[in-house]
């Protein structure tokens, strides 16, 4: 069966002012391929701003690692997330692009797959997330970033353009 | 024949103040598997805020339910979209995740490929979408979400953060 | 190993007003199937908006054709990206819609898995991508938008709701 939905009415209509917005910097240290959730950090920036109602936007700033809203529940998931994406883009594939190493490729088409950034709801000062979701970063290379993006480790900046 | 194009100067020019936003919750009752358009829904929201210009943003809150911009024409197109995501994750695929039935682990995994938030431009308190561009919910599950979360079938949260 | 990263603390703090937004259109013309770079035409639009900090959206206006933000340094990664939206869906797959042409349903099925928006900070007046990120429009079809949308060929539309 596949069907459309019944859509209902607007609910909880909320109508205010835009005066203030917050950055910050997140950095993520990852050891290797994985999961890590991050979702507490973008919380506690959130929390850090004072701003009450409006969005906050994570981005990634690399091409071999990115963001996923994702269940927070069982571990389990995300091993099967990322045999997934092992599948879609597998490590020994015949790329053209090798000289970064046969992690290098199947990251950016990984990283192409998912998404580079995300944007949530804020409402009195909390992540309005659903039960279940948790916003993860996702690191594709099997040592992390190399030396050369190692010094400003920083991976997910932070800007939510209201208050 | 892969090639680059040719990249035009900037046209329509506008700038002005940024002052207001609104945010309201769309739910939508999925019965199973299936895309339900939601691009009037979204343009309603955005005729009762009043807000002429900026960008709504649509975010869902589940994770075996996610968003896309697509073709709003042909319904084929929808039924080979459903086809394409049967294959990338299939319902009786090898998951480690399995307690909560065979349509879940390949709904997150859906999810992932798609988007859990859309941020569309608004001109003249329209949706500036294209002609053939339509928003849809894709619910990736047989009867929609589990008992826990139909009490707040919120499906859609909305952002203005823009006047 | 599938190890979670460490988090740091917040860096880079910063907090202030949201006063101004800006938006424009960028025309891309498309010759057929391939990648553009668009980060300088996006990086112009900030310029001549003169705002110096928050967000830049942009937004490309078609189902068969789409965003993603990639490696900018080694053309042979778009090949290998390419090659990898060839294997998701391919040319001659078997597809319900057929009646655009082999390219039509495959551009959808690329269009879906990759961004119809994305959203990057901006930070005294600058794209805040990382070292190695480019913003790239992926034209899906053969030849470009057919000739009913050639007339307002634009292809991304940008909007920068803050100051």
């Amino acid at each position: 069966m596949r069907q459309a939905g019944k859509i209902g009415p607007l609910e909880g209509f909320y109508i205010g002012d835009v005066t203030r917005q917050a950055s910050a910097r997140i950095t993520v240290a990852t050891p290797g391929q994985g999961f890590s959730d991050i979702t507490e950090a973008v919380a506690a920036f959130v929390a850090e701003s004072g701003l009450r109602t409006g969005l906050v936007s994570v981005f990634c700033r690399h091409t071999s690692a990115s963001l996923t809203i994702q269940e927070n529940a069982d571990p389990d998931v995300r091993v099967d997330l990322m045999t997934a994406l092992d599948g879609f883009a597998p490590r020994h594939g015949q790329y053209v692009h090798g000289m970064e190493g046969p992690d290098d490729m199947p990251a950016h088409i990984r990283t192409m797959l998912t998404d580079s950034g995300l944007t949530v709801p804020v409402r009195d000062g909390r992540l309005a997330l659903g039960t279940w979701q948790g916003i993860y970063l996702i690191e594709h290379r099997d040592r992390g970033p190399p030396a050369r993006d190692r010094a400003p480790r920083c991976r997910a900046m932070i800007q939510n353009p209201v208050a």
